[in-house]
């Protein structure tokens, strides 16, 4: 290190996959953060309630019980990795009020609980920064806070939840839902209770804290409109490869004069498009600025070293700028303020609907389904008709319907489900209009 | 605009495409800027030697004389977007000696004479940005600066000329380069000389910048490997599809134990990679570093608002971080110091190649082409032999080698050339291999 170098000196609660990737980074790549920042950032304390005998031979502190860490007057700069909401709060709480800046990739705590813990940190004059709490080592909040701050954000949409992309991606082969979940636990690429990221839980973490930083409004997590991905059939999405779409899991908000749509649902997305190409646990997300038009940010959304990337990145900024009046320093969500939310419900929100009917083979069933959509003023534009399936007896049609309101279609939907043809519920999936 | 929102004065010099749209931008999104920054960025010089009369009417002070912004003491941040190299590095030079902060749009001034104004800059105490010299819209270098920070970089690739990419995606349905090229400068993607887009200058000088930031080396443009597209023949687009692959213009830069490579050329991408479905006028830029793996940025890298948007993005840095001690800002070129370049020699770079031979048909002459080739220790991957061409009488034969140097692969080519079979130069294409 040279003589330039500035030793800070920092605190870790967590010691897990995530913590144990950041102090390899911190270690290993050292010099190169040295040479790009000037700083040095020393691992002096990790709170670790297991403890953690690899870090004590190294000289570092260990400490049982995390708090010490967020006490302890030799740290400049606290990490917290622990994940879960209450200890986590408690932790960030008693950091900042001992003046310390904080980073977290913990997302659950900030979407549902971040606002009083930003607001402290404002008051304290500290950052509190979490770039790693959405789609991993993808810098994407740094993007929508500085990279775009020039833009008017029309949109994010987003591939933001590993797990449920890798279960999308191997049911596009055939499988089954059920089948991939069980290898996906077994590869460690799922959790043993998956809910979380099946049904949609974790992306509308994420989708709220991007919600709020694209258009600087509230942390609102209770507003965003969840559908998982359990009820999915491999066979839609072979409907929609034939239709020329990939079914993806995406997380959209969008800003208009109604107001601000947040939902997470299945979704069709023309083959050809980017965000159709993101496979495997990989994370994308699309921003539509006014300015920049369309752009797009790819990379791995979880794992150790991807979430220590942007973890020691936050590190590396806060350390950058210690001692900063508050007012230099960007607030973490974007925006100095945040106007009141004025969500547009899901029933007014629109969009174009790929729908499969399961329907007894009568003659001219398909004319009376198209005609009831008609009255309701929606038009096709495109079909499927199956051969009768062996055991149900049954026909499925799919259809490809035109851009209407989510209200619309549930009516017509309720009154085709009401005719005697049909012989199981209603299939529908939204198809991407931005 | 509420009472802590700051006044930063704004000058700019060139007030063409970029510099209206910069105005624009400034004005339209003032609101949401001030929202996220606290600053209120208010234009009050403009440069334009052709006057700009639009701008007198709104009560802005335009000079002739560009040199006059530099100089002016009511201009907080100066803005560059004449291009050209002579007259805006004296303009930068200027306005640095006058203690301004410097926002550039200018790639060709930056790599081929940034070292001394970034040099200047540093010495003065003032930041140098350039976000918009490099893909346009999209925050690559504020990316590769601050999100990767923790990372060693190990290479970057991308697609970073929208002409040559809008050329190249258009060939790919079997036009001609020329064809191509004719209608893409009557829409406007191509220059009426188009030389530095279609011979690939310009991706070189944006990835002169993108290696310095990526591996703390000087900007040395004069060590790019550079190779233009206007070789390209449709039928190798055609033949690279058939084996499945897609034709790009690539620049990519590699980090490895031997030194750094720098090369701009036609490069085959697997169709199923992202970079692959990068189409038209897009740019989209892919980085590995040692802890985030892959991650791909992408957006629009030409246009007026697109630009605007990278430029007004530094402004605001600039204007946030404004009275900061220098070590507390980001440096230009990522890295507070520039160890020396090893280069490694284009012979010395190793890639799988698409090789074209056109033969004479006789008996036995692919069993030639390949036993020679494997006399050097080339292995062939694929191969396809097309009929004998009624004009020519010859017949086309494509190999996909597997990966050598480029010192093997030109001298079994200069041996092959050499056969009475050969009709015709060997067309010789790199497969990208990360």
């Amino acid at each position: 290190m040279g003589d330039n170098v500035k030793e800070v000196r920092v605190g870790l609660a967590g010691y897990g996959t995530v913590g144990k990737s950041v102090v390899t980074v911190l270690a290993r790549n050292a010099d190169v953060i040295a040479r790009r920042s000037g700083i040095h950032l020393l691992v002096t304390h990790v709170g670790a309630r297991r403890g953690a005998p690899d870090l004590a031979e190294q000289g570092i502190k260990v400490s049982q019980d995390v708090f010490e860490v967020a006490r302890d007057p030799e740290v400049d700069v606290c990490i917290e990795l622990m994940g879960g909401v209450t200890t986590a709060r408690d932790w960030i709480e008693i950091a900042l009020a001992n003046g310390k800046p904080v980073v977290t990739a913990n997302k659950a705590l900030i979407a549902e609980a971040g606002s009083p813990l930003i607001a402290q940190a404002r008051q304290v004059g500290v950052p509190l920064l979490f770039e790693a709490a959405v789609a991993g080592g993808i810098p994407i909040l740094k993007a929508l806070r500085e990279g775009l701050s020039a833009n008017q954000i029309e949109w994010v949409a987003g591939i933001i939840n590993g797990t449920a992309n890798y279960i999308l991606t191997e049911m596009a082969s055939g499988r089954t839902f059920s089948d991939v979940l069980l290898e996906a636990q077994a590869a460690g690429y799922a959790e043993a209770d998956p809910t979380f990221d099946i049904e949609g839980i974790d992306a509308a973490h994420k989708l709220t804290i991007l919600a709020s930083m694209s258009f600087g409004v509230p942390l609102s997590y209770r507003d965003v409109y969840v559908e998982g991905i359990t009820a999915l059939q491999s066979e839609d999405l072979e409907y929609a490869h034939r239709l020329g779409y990939r079914v993806k899991h995406v997380a959209l908000a969008r800003q208009s004069e109604a107001g601000i749509e947040m939902r997470v649902h299945p979704t069709l997305i023309p083959c050809d498009a980017l965000l159709a190409n993101v496979n495997g646990v990989m994370n994308a997300v699309m921003v539509q600025g006014d300015a920049v038009g369309s752009s797009l940010y790819y990379g791995a959304g979880a794992g150790g070293m991807a979430t220590a990337s942007s973890v020691v990145a936050d590190v590396i900024e806060v350390a950058r700028h210690s001692g900063l009046a508050i007012e230099q320093t960007v607030p973490p969500l974007a925006f100095q303020d945040a106007k009141p939310i004025q969500m547009v419900s899901i029933d007014a929100v629109c969009s174009a609907f790929y729908l499969r009917f399961q329907v007894r083979d009568k003659p001219a069933v398909l004319a009376h389904i198209t005609e009831m959509l008609g009255e309701d003023g929606v038009s096709i534009d495109a079909a499927i008709q199956k051969p009768v399936h062996e055991q149900t007896d049954l026909v499925s049609i799919v259809l490809l319907t035109q851009a209407v309101t989510e209200a619309v279609i549930n009516r017509v939907i309720a009154r085709i489900e009401a005719l005697p043809e049909i012989g199981a519920p209603v299939t529908k999936l939204r198809v991407l209009s931005l």
